[in-house]
């Protein structure tokens, strides 16, 4: 068995930084502090300038989109949506969609995630590069449809990825009803319906645009809160993407249902959508997490980068110093995380038992001196490039730097041949004026 | 003589990005793809995998608050201020000045960034760290003061340092009244004939805060941008901070007098000040340029950090995709740096003649990947750790991420010193909640 000891490091525990020492055995964290009986370290990581966290978990993204980035920046929504991405998007392969995920796993293990919840398109290709990677995932595929019908192709293609999933214990699975623009009320109660009679979760996009609830407000007469609640989409363990355009009464129905939030700050201020009420949700109680979205309207899948924003947006808005601190946010990073994704017992903090998913940051870069506040330094000065090591699973996957599990130049090379096939190769010459 | 060549490397010229060698001779760019008579490589830096773009104009910090970075995190302004930061500050000798200059040029030399406008208090400390790293900068002496005193020291101090840094080509100077709310009225009339009389330009803090604009139109009945237009700060070329508390009308003014802006968006939304008007601003033609403000209100001085939350955040607030987009964010970042800085001929620009003041980033990392829009890449996915290799006046100071004129083991050892007598050390082991 494969036992690793992280040698007198600072390390996160219960939102204190202190120094610990911490062992792990197998696929756990087996002690803190207190070596197991019998232990015997196959590796031992000096801990001297480094910091221990739990890995962070990306509770919203599109890991199939990864190629996708910077294909279409700066232009009004509904270009970027219907002239920019989907175009290219209905081109992509099952192939594709692969390398796709194994790029966007690169990128995220290297900035420390452990973890992400994943709604896709093509079935058995997050799976198999979560498999391939060493990563740990939630996934959905996602659904669409307007009157239920049971022999909807993609309801049928996401049972038939979890059966084939069953096997790999980093892997679990939601279903993914898209969201209420594309799911019509009778097909989102009976996703629903099967959500509950299966004892799965969902993960759901809500409230992410003024568009959405204008056309919701006017068509049915409710929010898109409503919309979801009255669908039965809160009945059983709900992750609500995005909730940028939500009024008090939806929060109150949020935090009845405990209903898991996910802010994405970066896509939704880039595709001009605002700000999601953060503190508002975090008052009432709600469990709000962070996600990415995917790299097309991000263009990034850095949780340090979405941690700063978190920090950042809200006491601009709110104008306040005192509004979504840096303990709250790494919590949201972090525990927030594995709470909406039903992994609470599993990942997203340091302790005994909990799965040895760990992301280790080099501290000697100038940005994380003086070592004054290391919360201070996680949340408003890390970048993401000080993760230099990454354990998942009790398995390292990067290791000073160097991914483990992946063959990055493989992978570049799938990325290129797909973006000269798409169409969305080098611009670079293509004068942007 | 140094002769430098970097060889077919993705390059920003003119806001296009294309594929370009470039010849380095001494401190300048002596030609692109087209070899100078007689250059003789000493060196050649191979651009297969790399981008080359000016180096980033940090046009306002205070370098040597880089050891307070963390120190008072998540809590009201005045505490921030008047508890948090002040006693310290207060405390710090102007060795420690100079050593917090030198763990800020680090920060920025890792992250691309080649010139830095620096408002400080201990003379002679930020030209002396200038000197050593090899960094280019604009210096002031803050000034405050409410009467005019012809023998203030500050101001007295200001022109001593002016004359000791006359022999050093990186080095430039202006006068740094500090804000209207440390300016009374005639003293800061006083520093603006004396900038008009020495050919200075100003460098101040405007219109920061809500409570500075309150306080100044109930003691003076005008705005922060009238109280400096009437002293005759903008007589000269100025760089006015912040600017996040203004009007239309003080919009205009700025315009009238070419007055630059530096927009600080991480600072400003992490002290609850709020977003500047910068679409407004940029729409009525005023020179905007970037910068971190000090490590106390941000807590990084990294300006790929702050080039993404300028391109993302005004999107957020104008709920708008179309808005301070890639190109002119980049922009923003360099040349429009150079030109607040006095620096419009010297620095920001990839040109044959301008010194050569370079940031090389490795492009193999995930988040660079595909290549398919590298403005987008560079304003939306980069963290600043895809920088590796940095020149500056033609001279190597960071290659393959090793800085080559600090020693960065000496700064921290002083850093840490510092930081046990200041009694600003490790709080890890205090539960912040």
């Amino acid at each position: 068995m494969s036992e690793i000891l992280i040698k007198d490091a600072y390390a996160l525990i219960d939102g204190v930084i202190g120094r610990h020492s911490i062992y792990i055995s197998g696929d756990q964290i087996a002690g803190i502090d207190r070596m197991p009986e019998g232990f015997q370290a196959a590796r031992t990581i000096d801990g001297a300038d480094r910091l221990v966290i739990p890995g962070l978990i990306n509770a919203h993204t599109h890991s199939y989109m990864a190629p996708l980035r910077n294909i279409a920046d700066d232009m009004p929504f509904m270009d970027w949506l219907f002239k920019g991405v989907q175009p290219v998007e209905d081109n992509m392969t099952p192939e594709d969609a692969y390398w796709g995920a194994m790029l966007a796993i690169a990128e995220m293990i290297r900035c420390g995630t452990t973890t992400f919840n994943d709604m896709q398109m093509h079935i058995h290709q997050t799976t198999k590069a979560v498999r391939d990677s060493g990563m740990r995932a939630v996934i959905c595929r996602g659904l669409v449809g307007d009157e239920y019908d049971k022999d909807n192709y993609r309801v049928k293609e996401a049972f038939e990825e979890m059966e084939d999933g069953k096997d790999c214990g980093r892997l679990s699975f939601m279903l993914g009803p898209h969201a209420p623009y594309s799911c019509g009320p009778d097909f989102l109660r009976c996703v629903a319906d099967l959500a509950k009679e299966k004892g799965l979760g969902i993960h759901i996009h809500l409230a992410e645009s003024v568009t959405e609830i204008e056309n919701l407000q006017k068509d049915h007469g409710c929010s898109a809160i409503e919309y979801a609640e009255e669908a039965g989409c809160f009945d059983v363990p709900c992750i609500a993407a995005h909730c940028v355009q939500i009024s008090d009464h939806d929060i109150g129905i949020l935090k009845k249902h405990n209903v898991s939030v996910v802010t994405n700050p970066a896509s939704n201020m880039k595709l001009g959508n605002g700000f999601a009420p953060v503190p508002e949700l975090l008052k009432a109680g709600v469990n709000v997490a962070l996600g990415t979205d995917g790299a097309a309207s991000n263009n990034s899948l850095n949780l340090f980068h979405e941690m700063s924003l978190l920090a950042l947006i809200h006491k601009g808005t709110n104008m306040t110093p005192v509004c979504v601190g840096a303990e709250e946010t790494v919590r949201i990073a972090t525990e927030n995380g594995a709470k909406a994704l039903g992994l609470a017992g599993v990942t997203g903090k340091i302790a005994e038992g909990m799965k040895a998913d760990l992301a280790i940051l080099d501290l000697t870069e100038p940005s994380m001196m003086p070592r004054t506040d290391l919360l201070s330094s996680l949340t408003y000065s890390a970048n993401g490039s000080e993760v230099d090591t990454v354990i998942i699973d009790g398995e390292i996957v990067m290791e000073e730097r160097e991914l483990k599990t992946i063959d990055l130049e493989r992978v570049y090379h799938e990325i290129e041949k797909m973006s000269d096939r798409l169409g969305i190769g080098n611009k670079q010459k293509i004068n942007r004026k």
